[in-house]
């Protein structure tokens, strides 16, 4: 499990504007890059702009706080904005409309109150910040006239307290992903949480977003992996005690978890942890079309086969598998085909990887399990080499965003779930906006999508789409949002959720009333209200309706 | 399967001051009246009353309401208490202090908007009623100026949508345990879901009080059986549509759990099922002690051996067990003893239950990995017949107390939660505050205590107590009282919940601070505020500090 291994020490310096870390990168593959070529066109690359080069206009003056204050140029410009693509295309290009007057860093949640007091009594703006990962515009910087204070949890991290015989473990709200592995490593424990940007986001912001790792299936959501938490809301602190189950009314941890810092402010959690697999594998196979897949992954689920990940790609993203050479070397894709055809499976099929975690009895009695039940609906083995590379490069794959975009590609995801009998349509509904999108440009696109995270009453959808992105920063970002825009209208209206793990942020926002209706959305904001009366907490994400995509 | 093969249409009328219904009963065996008073000393019958001969005062006038309001006298006593101890004596006694003014009976949601709305401008207090079986004062009339009307839920009942490839059935909220499972039955479905009260509760019921059946470990508690709700709350409407997950926001349907009717009025809702298990087994095994009972509970929960259900009787309840007959016949208990003598188990040792269901060989193969794991701990098997016996009564129980107060035995139940290293702390200090509660009275009392509903990370411990209940009944509730507030202090006290089932009401509202700060209830309360903004449902549950104990 090399995947795993990372040391938070070990990393360089963050890369601004871009994914991840200076000096590490995920160029495209040649394979990808024709692939695309022939579906997008030709392209151009999309400049890259140095930051520090920037003006970076000097900050407004800051309240009167107990801690030092940073108010340096790149830090502030490092804070002004989260992962989505419109980030990538301000940073890279230099025309990030507004950044924080300042970052404060707090080491303790008594800073963390003094911090949000301060700033209410100046009428001053708190964006809270763990790894600045959000792509939906969740810890953006909105340009306007109150001063703006990003609130940088990384010193809050660490181990705080550990329970090993119930399982339990107290962190720091910005502990990494590595960091918090690397803590419970010695111990033999693992949270087994692996969102795909394990490497730089943090426990509190899981808990802000309801994030879900890949091995969810396994392992639970973030929902499921709190048990405890600590949270400063301007009206008053929630510290909630790790039980295994309460009904002492409303669950207030379901509260703050999906809260986007607009609640409180996260500070430490105490979280479910379990001892570290002995295995994980994953096994690949071929379905012999996407309605079968569906079925069959279903039927895993609903039959409890105690796998740890499931993920079934769509013919398309299946084809382009292939093509980047996840069937083992990029010349193995059209013998594979031959071999797929010969098993009767036509146009190359859908790919399934299937991960089980735990002792090696257990990992093999469940991949028995599985096969037998995938050998009734005509799947084909490919063995553990295409798992094998797929958890190598998982944390990697973000990083291609930005190789794709030095050649003028511009790439985006988007995510949903929906009851069992609802995903074909919805996977429909969505692949056909997304495809459509960009027909007023007279643009293509490029569509995968691959279903995952599944339950027993339903899956998630997650879209991976390509375009040529235009040189011109605004033209680039007037493009992603009319697509954006098709494709969540289209998502709501039929039926499935805003998100399944990427949250609502700014971007989402507009749309949170087709999910929970606008008396829903009211009853959220007079729940905002009363944590946070003043308004002092990131007040553009989750109940603002403004369509900010452009911003 | 008979547990479960109970019709809805077959009950006769509901009993009035008593569990369940007319004709049924479930009287104390002689065993165990005997160790009851060898324990208590010789008891008085507490007295019966006859309802029909209590002079109902006239109600207050009823507000305009589109819709019959019934003003019944006994229809208006049937609905004033729960089925919590003093209820009971109260009811029994022709004592309840006060009763609804009205008694309505919506027959869909609008006309439960309509209700709100007419209490609302009327100021007239609603209490919602689904099975009327809080055990924590939840639906309690109190004593005051206010004209009071209870909203029986009966007639949202039925099963209103069904999509068995997700698993997803929508009921209304009145819909009682039985009539929910029948009208899964013929689909092949089942929810899994099977509290004490299944006979009486009803799915709104169990959303508003986050309850949690005795097969938890396999299907999980209510709150993870609810897909999606609709609340009618006097702010607004929530339409949460049925989802697999979200993170478009904090998880409302999280607010509606647990929220016991004092933000709204769930009027139905679509739950999880499952596909109805080929078997349902139950095999009971003694442990040594209940040290190594709990650790034995921890690891087959930890290590996820596939349990439907798992409860631990300590020393004392597993005593009982065997005087009562678990063992098969009472004759045969001192036959089991010496077996287990000749095993090495001394005094008797704990009796564990364990549950699984499914296939014949899922069953199976659950039994043999629990029993592997189990003999490492010293355990002997007593097979399937307690197992079986306790599936015949599981439903009977509650019919156990007014046969206790026949004989002047009273008897109440309290249970909490917490992480497997509080547990055996928890349980000396709850064990040790309901010994000791009456001492000032110069009363002794009878404990027993189960372990049930484990997790990964805890489990729950549910506490039975016997106390002599003398003839007057307000000298019988000032006894009950101080008991109860001498455990409930000892369990917060001890880190564990207040509630792991049975919710808040108002008999448990004055701890709420101490187990989720006293920000915590301000918050929650300003919650309350925002959807039900004058105070018009059930306004002294939750979080409502007064304690009510002796009303």
């Amino acid at each position: 499990m090399t995947t795993r291994s990372v040391t938070a020490t070990s990393f360089s310096p963050r890369r601004l504007g871009g994914w991840g870390f200076e000096g590490r990168n995920f160029p495209p593959s040649p394979g990808l890059l024709t692939w695309l070529e022939k579906r997008l066109g030709e392209t151009q690359p999309f400049p890259v702009f140095d930051p520090t080069e920037l003006a970076v206009p000097k900050g407004r003056s800051l309240p009167d706080l107990p801690l030092e204050t940073s108010a340096a140029p790149l830090d502030r410009l490092a804070h002004s904005r989260g992962q989505g693509l419109t980030d990538l295309l301000r940073l890279r290009s230099g025309t990030v409309p507004a950044i924080p007057d300042g970052v404060a860093r707090p080491s303790d949640s008594q800073e963390v109150v003094a911090i949000l007091e301060g700033c209410a009594a100046a009428g001053v703006r708190v964006i809270p910040w763990g790894g600045g990962t959000s792509v939906t515009g969740g810890v953006n910087v909105i340009p306007g006239n109150q001063t703006v204070i990003t609130l940088d949890l990384e010193r809050l991290s660490g181990l705080e307290g550990l329970d090993p015989k119930s399982g339990l473990a107290t962190f720091g709200a910005g502990t990494s992903g590595p960091a918090l592995e690397e803590a419970l490593g010695p111990h033999g424990l693992t949270l087994g949480h692996f969102p795909q940007s394990w490497e730089l986001s943090t426990l509190g912001g899981w808990i802000a977003t309801r994030a879900s790792g890949q091995e969810s299936l396994g392992y639970g959501g973030i929902d499921d992996l709190v048990a405890g938490l600590d949270l400063v809301a301007p009206a008053g602190r929630l510290e909630l005690p790790p039980l295994p189950a309460s009904a002492a009314g409303p669950d207030l941890r379901q509260l703050v978890l999906g809260s986007e810092g607009r609640l409180g402010v996260v500070t430490s959690a105490t979280v479910r942890v379990r001892p570290q697999p002995e295995r994980l594998e994953v096994e690949a196979v071929i379905l012999p079309s996407w309605e079968v897949g569906i079925e069959a992954a279903r039927r895993l689920t609903q039959e409890r086969v105690p796998l740890s990940l499931l993920r079934l790609s769509d013919e398309t993203e299946t084809e382009v598998a292939m093509t980047v050479g996840l069937a083992g070397h990029p010349w193995m894709a059209s013998l594979v085909r031959r071999w797929l055809e010969l098993r009767g499976v036509k146009g190359g099929g859908c790919l399934m990887l299937l991960g089980s975690a735990g002792s090696a009895g257990r990992v093999r009695t469940t991949f028995s399990r599985g096969r037998a039940l995938l050998r009734t609906l005509g799947a084909v083995s490919l063995g553990s080499r295409p798992g094998r590379q797929w958890l190598a490069d998982r944390f990697r794959h973000p990083y291609l965003r930005d190789g794709l975009l030095d050649r003028g590609i511009a790439t985006d995801t988007l995510e949903t779930a929906a009851p069992w009998t609802a995903l074909p349509a919805v996977y429909r509904a969505t692949r056909r906006a997304l495809e459509s999108a960009l027909a007023g440009y007279d643009e293509s696109t490029a569509v995968l999508c691959h279903l995952s995270h599944p339950y027993q009453d339903g899956a998630s959808l997650y879209f991976t789409v390509f375009f040529r992105c235009p040189a011109d920063v605004d033209l680039a970002i007037e493009r992603w949002a009319s697509l954006k825009r098709t494709a969540t209208s289209a998502i709501v209206a039929a039926g499935a959720t805003l998100s399944h793990h990427h949250g609502v942020g700014s971007w989402h926002a507009p749309w949170l009333a087709d999910e929970i209706g606008s008396d829903g959305v009211r009853l959220l904001e007079s729940v905002t209200d009363a944590f946070d009366p003043q308004g002092v907490l990131n007040p553009t994400v989750l109940v603002d309706p403004k369509d900010r995509l452009e911003t």
